[in-house]
């Protein structure tokens, strides 16, 4: 109890929520990054995918950037006019639905879905595999830190938005402050030198010129970049998170986002070509990443170059918090529309959907796990979920306004938007299907299946549940009641005394495993139960005994039961099952299970006029007893025993 | 199911017990394999600790064994006796408590139990140990093979007694038969060559005399040899197993084992010095267990020399049966004086103890695991156990003569007995003290402890529990109903319908966890309950709605019970909890598992007025509907959802 008020906070009251709002300071970190990061390995996809080229790769890079960039603002205006149009969250989900019907609303919410999981086990591996290169005795316990993150980001998660604000201003800003820094500093050069600025320490020899450019190639460097654009849709789904006025609050946080990136990714591709900074191979002897040589050029490699390199790496590893932001509220639409679990619907006890934080976790944890902390098998499977995601919702846009008639401006920038991100997720989708891609769909697929899986086991227990006939006041008849006992002691006389208040028909069935295994009461029933009850006027319970060839206490006692209600099938049959409640659990070794694995029994193998009641006898309650009879145990007499 | 009756075989009825009976065929391979193995390691045990001696050490080892047999014939005429006296079975437990009382019962018991206990983890890992020993490729699996034989001996005894002697016959007549075959011929070769043969093969160089003979090292010798005399005590432990006449056939069993074992014991101990066999040093390169070295000389290294030492091993390995002969018992004579948990009473569905096999194989598995199937650490707290017990027994025997008033013949020997085995165990006691053998002192004392608690446990649960003002017929009067109710559908009807036959005062809670989460039944109530149950002459069951602050479901209704209850102490409180059975465990991810957990915590944290019914809607009754509504569904419309 006070470890959990310790990590995750004490609870928060359903009314308090306007204290968990959120401005655009706060926002930046909780929505945006996953795409501030992508500053971090954007343009690295890129040249790496153009190192058979060389040097000469580099005069690719500023052209494919110059695409991404207009794709990007496209993005922002049209991500824009979503928030204004769906107030309320605008998710994939949430627009595609509206417009073009539930299956493509799915799909959609099926390949965000895939991609939230996907990018948080991708941004883990990607933080830690940077910091391991820059501290190779940190390898083999590459595993554990990833899990170590993603339990932080879980619980940070876990006590609410704007405790994860809090918590990720400090990296974001001082990443943005330095990166910034790094790229004035080094425009400062270019300008002064005449674009052509001297590495403040020497650059590593570029690959020789293995090829030449083909269309091809500069695919697959495009589809690599477009890594950068997945992260931007989380702001348009959280638009609720955001304090009033919520819309305005959450389109200048999109555009605080938009504008930083852009202003990183087109200074990144500008200075790593006039530096002359190409790509290192990948998981080879020597490798460095594109930041890093490219500010270890600007800067040198003094405590600046340390801590710019420090905030990019958190940046990466935390750029998995936006998936934390936006997945759990995706399963909270799916789940208010029965597409997945109910229990994904509701909020913990931080006002955050634990539930779905939790799901995120175990499946990214998964990952984690089975790829040992290295996710780079997976980075082909990501972006093609969030690209078609935007399609779908920029198509959905389009609908809308041709529904509302008018706005012919913004129908065209959707479309433009729908069209780019379409054609993107084309491009993606082919160049990488062979590498994983394929994967992409099938999962797809099949979380379209289990959604529709979910709804109709959903639509079929609210049919048979509320079929008006079953719906009547129509009181039961007296049940017949079934006491099973073992031996005569309070326990079961508790029962038999809450039995009689039940209904006058009261078998109490005792079942012999073994002869002289316990009394059988047959001999002594008439003193114990007849005369008593004869006494008070109350018709006398019948005592069963049934003798068990098989020495089995629970299947001589089931088969009577189906017996008894076959014979009078319209009566409910309740089991009075009695319970000794033990203080301690190793004390329950000290019984057999049996009145639990009859509770579950009866309630699996049950047949519809079962009523299970259960009578606890709390041995708590006798504890002074327990005390003296302790004291007078603790020196042992052989006569005692 | 099938699995079960396969691997098991189907249950046997109580009244099939005779069929599980047993004679002296089947009784040396189930009860004796403990004691004839000890052929297999006793003369090495004795020959490793003469090592500092040299070739001079062989010249002990007759006159140490000699010691031994002695111990062995006085041990044979002593629980003769004991079997005649105990016909029922007389472990040392039950002869000590009828003789000197149970505290001294309870510290031969727990004694036993551990023997028998660290017996299977040494057995088998001595079995695996030589096994490995002779193909090297097979060290990295010790473990597993440990394992997996252990599997093997717990599948067997769980299959019954007769089962068990069935398939140890045949390892365990083989190894009778060779281990006799190689001794008539050594013998033979001994008696022609004058007695100095010449081994087939030329045995290795003796180890270099290092020392002298002192007292101390031939006590440490013979207490190594001593370890061959575990296992006597498992026959008379085991009477009940055999048929009629039970004691006879018994006695006849003891015999075999100890005739054949004093055979195997003198023969090996004379052909080793008239051959010159010596120990080697165990765990060092070129180590040959003394077996193979004398079968090896005897008779080269033939088929018969593999066949020789295989089934040597094999008895090795199975001789750990011995214990899953006893150990049960054991724990069935205790549970039946309520020293250990009361399912260790019960005959599983092949008539055997089958918990205490489970314990059993659990608590040696245990062992196995954490010493990586490399036991020898353990060997030194072996042995100890048994010895103490057997003199605990005899002494035992010697009160029982004494009580008796005559038979001063039986008096002698059973004395005589006692004093070996006590004098026995308490050099055994001394010279192996530092090595482990305290750890076994203070193991003895813990369980004795333990077994104190559990009867302490059972005994004030007796007491509180039939306490006569408790046994009282008193009906209890009509209970306060509580009904907890998500939403209004055919689950909570049913539970309501049964409600009305329980008491007039029913109250139905709903907790409202969000606004808009539910509906609040409070406006339809009078609609759907108050009127339908004013034409049907009922008292209107109340509506309650608690609004949660912190959307918890189970904590304001726990609230709620509780001050229900104080309000009226003396009425039972009934809490109807309506549950949803789904068809397939997965489902309940669906569900909250709201049912289940408010049961649970009714359970645990309840008042003593509190009776729990459970009412359990089943899906599968509306299995037909369903199939409707899935072909409906598996054609998806955008109408439909």
């Amino acid at each position: 109890m006070m470890l959990r008020e310790l990590l995750l906070g004490k609870a928060l009251k359903t009314d308090e929520d306007q204290g968990e709002k959120i401005g655009p300071f706060a926002g930046v970190p909780i929505l945006g990054l996953d795409a501030l990061s992508s500053a971090a390995y954007g343009p690295e996809a890129v040249l790496t995918v153009l190192l058979p080229l060389g040097v000469a790769g580099l005069s690719y890079v500023t052209g494919l950037t110059a695409i991404t960039l207009g794709l990007l603002l496209l993005l922002y205006v049209s991500y824009r006019q979503t928030i204004d149009a769906y107030p309320n969250g605008g998710g994939a989900y949430t627009v595609t639905k509206e417009n073009f019907g539930t299956s493509t609303s799915l799909l959609a919410a099926a390949a965000l879905a895939l991609d939230y999981i996907l990018n948080v086990a991708v941004a883990i591996s990607a933080g830690v595999g940077a910091l391991v290169s820059l501290a190779p005795d940190l390898l083999p316990h590459t595993l554990p830190l990833c899990l170590g993150i993603l339990l932080l980001l879980t619980l940070i998660n876990l006590r609410g938005v704007r405790a994860s604000g809090l918590v990720f201003m400090l990296p974001t800003y001082v990443f943005v402050l330095c990166l910034s820094a790094v790229l004035a500093i080094g425009a400062f050069h270019a300008l002064v030198s005449g674009g052509r600025p001297i590495p403040v320490r020497p650059l590593p020899v570029p690959q020789a010129t293995l090829g030449t450019a083909s269309f091809w190639l500069l695919g697959r460097a495009f589809a690599s970049g477009c890594s950068a654009m997945t992260g931007v849709e989380a702001v348009s789904n959280g638009v609720p998170l955001f304090r009033e006025p919520q819309s305005s609050n959450a389109k200048r946080t999109l555009g605080i986002i938009i504008a930083v990136l852009f202003a990183f990714l087109a200074g990144i591709a500008i200075l790593c070509r006039v530096y002359g900074v190409t790509a290192t191979v990948p998981a080879k002897q020597g490798y460095r990443s594109v930041l890093s040589l490219l500010t270890e050029s600007v800067v040198g490699r003094g405590t600046f170059y340390y801590v710019t390199l420090s905030a990019s790496l958190a940046v990466l590893s935390l750029s998995a918090n936006t998936s934390f932001a936006g997945f759990p509220r995706l399963c909270r639409v799916l789940a208010a529309d029965k597409f997945l679990p109910e229990p994904l619907m509701h909020r913990g006890r931080r006002l955050t959907f634990s539930h779905g934080i939790f799901v995120l976790a175990a499946l990214s944890g998964l990952l984690l796990v089975i790829f040992g902390g290295v996710t780079d098998a997976l980075i082909p499977l990501f972006a093609i979920g969030a690209l078609l995601a935007f399609t779908a919702s920029q198509a959905g846009m389009v609908m809308h306004w041709r529904r509302q008639g008018s706005a012919t401006r913004s129908l065209v920038l959707n479309a433009a938007g729908a069209l780019a991100t379409g054609v993107t997720a084309g491009v993606v989708l082919i160049s990488k299907f062979t590498e994983g891609a394929w994967l992409t769909v099938a999962l797809i697929g099949g979380m379209y299946v289990i959604f529709r899986q979910i709804r109709a086991h959903y639509d079929f227990v609210a049919r048979v549940t509320t079929g008006q006939s079953l719906l009547d006041i129509r009181p039961a008849p007296r049940p017949i009641v079934v006491l099973p006992i073992r031996r005569w002691d309070a326990v079961g006389v508790k029962a038999l005394n809450f039995a009689f208040g039940l209904s006058p028909d009261i078998f109490v069935v005792q079942v012999i495993t073994e002869e002289g295994d316990v009394d059988d009461l047959s001999s002594r029933w008439e003193e114990l139960v007849g005369k008593p009850a004869q006494l008070l006027g109350l018709a006398a319970p019948k005592l069963v005994v049934l003798h068990s060839a098989y020495r089995e206490l629970l299947a001589p006692l089931l088969a009577y039961l189906k017996q008894l209600a076959s014979a009078e099938p319209d009566r409910p049959v309740a089991v009075i099952v009695p319970e000794l409640v033990e203080r301690r659990w190793y004390q329950y070794f000290l019984h057999g299970q049996t009145a639990s694995l009859l509770k579950t029994l009866l309630l699996f193998r049950g047949m519809p006029q079962l009523v299970i009641v259960n009578t606890p006898w709390y041995l708590k309650d006798w504890l002074p007893e327990r005390h003296r009879l302790f004291r007078r145990l603790a020196r042992p007499r052989p006569s005692a025993t």
